[in-house]
């Protein structure tokens, strides 16, 4: 069944507007009475559609509940900024996999370098992948990707997460040790290219985020995050 | 240190022809007395080059091991013959994280469905991404991408292996339910765009492979290989 996400709903109608609008009543040729899933803040609503038209198409919740394909655990991805365009793959894959929240990272090994301005230009592009990725796969939130944040910016959001991870190349323990199933908030920071520089992996260490490592084979640098999140979801029961 | 596999070893003096030779010389631009690993059947060669010209590169064997980044378990992936391009990116994920052999797969639902004659053109390129991927992460053989089977075949090499897995969409026990680990040789089913008719996950049941699900998002065909992959070799200590 389409879905569809909505910022806000109240009472038992819905109206659903924008570019959703159009593409209900012309892409997909949905008609009066057809059903819809809108997704909001977590919630399912089942709904029927009413009325349709180019500027807003409202529609009647029949029911709702919580959406069953949210994890039980809200994982942070911090992503050191790959070359080219690794990280729309990235966003698309994360959000398949369960991640809430993609955060790009300025690291030392950074080929790819944008400047704030262009990179938020970038960033509406790669919100967009992430909505779409979000209807595809089912999830119940659109996870958001934010704004490029330093490594120190990095090191204190990992902080604040019940358990703050850090993908190393050069060894760390296995994520089956790293105990993270306890936590409801796992922040998880994978290198670019380069990997990390052993300072960047030093002071990591020492603010107490957990050096892991994803075994003897090199991984490309949008490989990583995908197998990790997979291993953090199955590990957590969420896959 | 630059990787190149060879067929055969014998003695201690190793010779790589072919454009391997060429890219030692020209490309790579390494001198006489310079090293590289030489790998060979899950043996690393770390050798010296005696010699070099176009038509091949002379060296001679300083130590050798069994390579570190080969996987305890024999893992096979048979995968779905899937759309467009995405076949050659699911090879070289598979390579990355650890499979032993890739065997594409023509199910009910396989909306692509190349002639064995067309096929075999794309056999080769996805063979060269094989050996890129392998000489890329450091494995210590070259996995081999197969011919196209049937789903009976299929089934059959299922069967064959010390556990057969399918990851089916419309649900199944978790991976870490499976009890995966006692295996030498694994067996990875995984299904198309469209995935399986419930009369292919019937059978496959009937036949004692195992029916595994991946949570409840609806993840692409081409990202259900890398997830389950990564799953697996974490379970099984090979990430």
């Amino acid at each position: 069944m389409p879905r569809f996400f909505v910022e806000d709903v109240s009472g038992d109608e819905i109206i659903i507007s924008g570019p959703d609008a159009v593409h209900i009543g012309r892409s997909l040729r949905m008609r009066l009475g057809d059903e819809i899933i809108i997704c909001c803040k977590g919630m399912e609503y089942r709904s029927e559609i009413l009325t349709i038209s180019d500027s807003g198409v409202m529609c009647r919740v029949l029911s709702c509940g919580k959406s069953k394909c949210e994890p039980n655990v809200r994982l942070t991805l911090f992503q050191a900024m790959p070359k080219s365009d690794k990280l729309e793959f990235i966003v698309q894959k994360a959000v398949e996999l369960g991640a809430a929240e993609i955060c790009p990272v300025l690291t030392a090994r950074c080929v790819s370098r944008p400047d704030e301005k262009s990179f938020r230009k970038k960033l509406e592009r790669l919100n967009k992948i992430a909505l779409e990725a979000a209807k595809q796969c089912g999830r119940g939130v659109v996870p958001k990707v934010t704004e490029m944040i330093s490594f120190n910016e990095c090191v204190e959001r990992l902080k604040a997460c019940d358990i703050g991870l850090m993908c190393y190349e050069n060894g760390g323990i296995n994520l089956r040790e790293a105990e993270i199933e306890s936590g409801k908030s796992i922040g998880l920071f994978i290198g670019s290219e380069g990997g990390f520089e052993p300072d960047e992996a030093g002071r990591c260490a020492d603010e107490g985020i957990r050096l892991v490592g994803l075994g003897n084979r090199i991984l490309r640098c949008e490989t990583a995050p995908i197998a990790a999140l997979s291993i953090i979801m199955n590990l957590t029961g969420n896959m």
